[in-house]
């Protein structure tokens, strides 16, 4: 169940944002709180998105929902201090897909997270649509060998 | 991977709060966003962990630490409104255990929320000390009987 | 400068509401931060606010800008435990009106914030609609005599 | 009451830092939200601090209360998109200062901001210490003539 230890190599992830950590974030044993956490993969999820859809070239009309968000804590944020978040798409599915991140401060690993993401319409979930396939296919993570993120006899996400 | 129906049932957890909603966790799309579902969830927890050591009438000197926390969303909050968050023990393994959470508004099941704790000192994770064990024992949800939350032969979650 | 006493008395406000602390609005000293307690007196006039335009009936198409907002703090606020926030409208202008508001935890006055509000449109500021200027009127804090909230010769806020 | 004018002109300014905007800063209308605003002065106001506490070189024992805080909002602040936050010592009282600071998003001022801040003991308000005072004192902003910061006959804000 645990995340494999691969994910916590940045260098793997095609997309890289510095957040800045803030003063009110820091709880009362001085540490950044584990909400401010998963707000920061959020912040990096956000921009991944964004870069997603920059690449599809000018998709509209599809509307992404939020399905399941893991996040595995494994080393305490501290404030005053950036964190770097290193996020890519870990596996795509029919209507679904997976973003991997992990976190680092002061290059040490912080934690991972995955996320899997829904592309929803009025009717319900639907087939990705091409534009956003290929545009989520030039983000994947290109896991190690022994781990290869796409075997063929893969389950999907969904 | 996906968490059991019964999950949703929020009668077999035992603790329950309500949380309020607020204006500024709406989103642009004039729903709650992800992240303040999620510190719903984690200030249930932070009232279930109170209960915790209400418990252990007096236990001091356990440090608690935040693992893993997965969030799995089912239906969009909204604001003007609380939300009610069902919490319990759903496993206890020997330096950590499992809460087992569910969502509900206007008695709608919005998601559910798993989340592993670790207990800790300065020399790394250690055996639960047995009167926290003894409180989270208290404080278990009672999973129907084909899914057992715990029988005799289910991995502990560490 | 300083807020008038009279502005610590929660009897004088036409409108109540309770805002919950949460477990991460504390800091590392163990109180509330600051940030926390304005977002508490947002959530109270945005609750204010919302009760204005019932009270218009209908009024639609009329966008409010917040101009100036001012907290006093005047004691700390604690978690766990809830605040009582009372607000009203302080003073009436032409295109713009303030909303005082005073902020309880266990009977104990712990600030007062007054906020600067302006009907705006694409044009500007304009005159207050008068069916929002009837709603507002509604919600006037009656300010004792010595210190009367709308004297004859008092400046409006714009 | 409104600020001077000069209160935007960040090149008066002693300190200056950039801070992020974050995706759920955005509300329902597209911009970042009030209290979002606000966090972004309290952030600056957190690193003008440290620099204060730097600039005394070791002073400790010394508690710092937050006294009134006035926001005055005039731009709407967009995300994706950093904004400048200039910031500097406004007046020093007796035991309280005021601390000055201005917004900047795309070289576009979006507000002002003045805190009063008071030097703190179990015994309640004290006189400035006098390596807090010097600290202070190198990070005054520089008034313009017409409206000198410090005029002879000038009201300390205590």
């Amino acid at each position: 169940m645990k995340p494999p230890a691969w994910r916590q190599d940045r260098a793997l992830y095609p997309h890289s944002v510095r957040v800045q950590t803030r003063y009110h974030d820091e709880d009362r044993l001085g540490h950044v709180n584990n909400i401010a956490v998963a707000a920061y993969y959020d912040e990096a999820r956000s921009q991944l998105m964004r870069r997603t859809f920059e690449l599809t070239k000018g998709l509209t009309g599809v509307r992404i929902v939020t399905a399941d968000v893991r996040v595995s804590y494994m080393g305490e944020v501290f404030h005053p201090g950036d964190v770097e978040v290193a996020s890519g798409i870990l596996r795509i599915g029919n209507s679904s897909w997976e973003i991997g991140q992990t976190m680092f401060q002061n290059d040490r690993c912080v934690g991972v997270c995955s996320t899997v993401l829904v592309q929803a319409s009025a009717a319900g979930a639907g087939a990705i649509v091409p534009e956003l396939r290929a545009a989520l296919e030039q983000l994947l993570i290109v896991a190690p060998s022994p781990n290869p993120t796409r075997p063929p006899a893969s389950p999907a996400p969904d």
